[in-house]
């Protein structure tokens, strides 16, 4: 049976950023099937009780620090949080859908988390979203009409009542099986799991 | 002028159990002085608005497992949560800072922490604090009739209210200078931070 590796992400979550330029290579390191699954934190945050990162003002302030300090330990060219942050993810979610629908996904997320968190662009704003969806090949016109379907308005609400429902608090959330990771910083249990499974 | 490694932590904290089998590694391999700073995680919390872990019961759950994930991967012989978990930790925090005048907060803090966590002994009851002293060498009577006195409940308030002052909202939390680390889980990023001091 092939291993599979479920990726529980939003492309408000600037961890689920730092997790996507991650997931990848520890799927192809151990061979696992990567199912990228956006689903809405917001929702999860409300359905668990569990604080979003800015409520805790001390919190606030120590994430932009530290969001920094992966970006450096990542290599990565840059990390800003984008002035609408935080970001309104609720149709950037459904693209994410649309996205997997035509086999884009993976591409569709490396490019809306550039936008979001490299540029600072609005991901809640139509035009971006047009803008990334055509970048990575699909048509924005009919992206952006196709999530005001309710079949993709449900699939965002079943990604988000499965993950609560799995014990999920967070993102980025990974699980291997019924095994479940919390955190961009939990890779390395992820990985191991995936090589036991 | 030396580099110091600010380590606070609470014996309630069983993440800050992890990190006292690692921070004195760190401290080592960079040639840091380590200054173990006990602090009152409670007060914390409360004073930041932060959850307590427990809170958020998905979380509670996922913590429990995240537990064992790292005892596996630091190579621990164990951890268990001790019946009486969430401790009240307020008097072990105290023999703690007695330890400490006594040049002996390392010992007395591995001893607190497998008390605690690995044979689920209630640091709250003053017998086991006695029996944790003891075995540490330090006089039981007179470390349990020292944490009465206002100058040690002074200096545990001191170090609790520091810690809030400069950011803190949960343990382990670690500082080199003004840098601040959040997590057993960022010491890769303190142990970056003392080779670059």
């Amino acid at each position: 049976m092939a291993k599979t590796l479920e990726f529980f992400f939003d492309y408000a979550s600037p961890y689920s950023y730092l997790a996507c330029n991650q997931v990848e290579a520890v799927a192809q390191r151990t061979g696992a099937e990567l199912r990228w699954r956006p689903f809405l934190l917001g929702a999860v945050f409300k359905a668990t009780g569990n604080h979003t990162p800015t409520q805790v003002p001390q919190k606030g302030v120590y994430i932009a620090k530290d969001l920094q300090d992966w970006v450096r330990y990542l290599k990565l060219p840059t990390l800003v949080l984008p002035e609408s942050f935080p970001i309104n993810s609720l149709k950037a979610n459904r693209v994410g859908l649309v996205a997997a629908e035509q086999g884009k996904v993976a591409a569709f997320s490396h490019a809306a988390y550039r936008a979001a968190f490299a540029e600072g662009k609005d991901l809640s704003d139509p035009k971006v979203l047009a803008e990334v969806a055509r970048a990575v090949g699909l048509d924005p016109n009919k992206t952006l009409a196709h999530i005001e379907n309710q079949e993709i308005k449900d699939a965002l609400r079943r990604n988000t009542e499965e993950a609560v429902a799995r014990g999920v608090f967070g993102a980025p959330t990974f699980f291997v099986g019924d095994n479940m990771f919390f955190g961009n910083d939990r890779l390395m249990f992820v990985e191991q799991a995936l090589r036991e499974a």
